[in-house]
């Protein structure tokens, strides 16, 4: 669970990320628990008149927006995103990411890839030197065990991940989630594409080269960093 | 539609590969015309004692095998598999293929790449020397159209394939196909490479180093290739 401090974060950063949604634009709407902050916030502006159309990564982000007011459509309703806001697991030092820790990392990555631009919002605790944060892959239920067993003979120790009564987690498309639990990942790029090649795994957590913007959220207030 | 000639070679090539499935052997099953041929030899086998388990690589496979006896259990209820035997869209002259005609190419691979030895069969009008046959992907539906429209950028000519009422044909995993209509594919691995990193794509097609025996049927007798 969060500490107090850093649920506070989570909630200032979110409603700071707001004001970088102007008047007209298409936005993508990532998910997770700093991405609820963000949303609260928005519907409160929309409500006061804020004219955006929203696109969402998860269908608990669509419902969540659709509650407060907010339009949404899916992300082949749209003739571009102008920006994408979402949450991210861990980024190292290169402003590269790991995201599915709440199982929609295909989803949020499918909105991210057709975005223009591409914001990031996180506590302090996220930011890291080398990644180390267990590395979610959404895989194709079938063969899924088998699946497993090689990717624990390459060494990369991985989990299916269970519900509270010891079933896969499914995600909205249905798959299963294996987390690889790695002690720290030196080269993003070569696991990424390793992993990439693997029949079964449809999309793993990695998140590279995507962020331009980075608000991290401190104890005495934002740093906003232009990542690429 | 097939030819009278080419018919008779898928029904020549399914039984003549019933010989190469021996008692005691777990054995995956592929999907398509000529295999309907190989499944309807093998339930006689199976009629008539041979002892063997079977692994499907369609929910139409399952269910033919299961109609006619043939015990059937999923790539995660078994050890291992023994031997996949398969059909193939096209063949290159270094034995690389493409699947997926029918819509079936993600659970074929699954099964294919869990398999000790894999074994094509096919009527003489799939070898070619380059291939050109459409390129099928596996894609998940949100999102897709701005997929294809990504991939029509990259100048690979998709199309979403779509069913007789002109609604897109859904796998057995409720996902989409996309086909890249390429007149000739001269390097199948840098493509395959390319497909592997792109967001949304679940499975290309290509089944590339996979094929260790190939039985080509041509008018006067099957031709057996030892490829790898």
């Amino acid at each position: 669970m969060d500490s107090e401090a850093v649920k506070k974060q989570k909630a200032e950063v979110g409603r700071e990320a707001v004001d970088f949604i102007k008047d007209g634009m298409i936005v993508g709407i990532g998910s997770g628990s700093t991405m609820w902050y963000l949303v609260e916030a928005l519907g409160k502006r929309v409500q006061a008149g804020l004219n955006i159309v929203g696109v969402p990564t998860s269908k608990y982000t669509r419902e969540h927006a659709e509650r407060l007011g907010i339009m949404m459509k899916n992300v082949d309703e749209v003739d571009h995103i102008d920006l994408t806001i979402d949450g991210a697991d861990q980024i190292d030092e290169n402003y590269q990411g790991i995201k599915g820790g709440g199982a929609s990392h295909l989803m949020e990555k499918i909105v991210a890839v057709n975005s223009r631009k591409n914001m990031w919002i996180v506590d302090e605790t996220k930011t890291v030197k080398t990644l180390s944060y267990p590395v979610p892959l959404e895989v194709i239920p079938y063969g899924s065990k088998q699946l497993e067993k090689r990717l624990a003979k390459m060494g990369l120790n991985p989990r299916l991940r269970l519900d509270e009564n010891q079933q896969p987690v499914l995600t909205d498309s249905k798959n299963y989630i294996i987390d690889l639990f790695l002690d720290h990942i030196d080269d993003p790029k070569e696991l990424a594409s390793t992993l990439d090649s693997i029949t079964g795994i449809v999309e793993h957590g990695f998140f590279l080269d995507i962020a331009n913007t980075i608000i991290v959220q401190h104890p005495d207030g934002p740093q906003i960093i232009n990542a690429r």
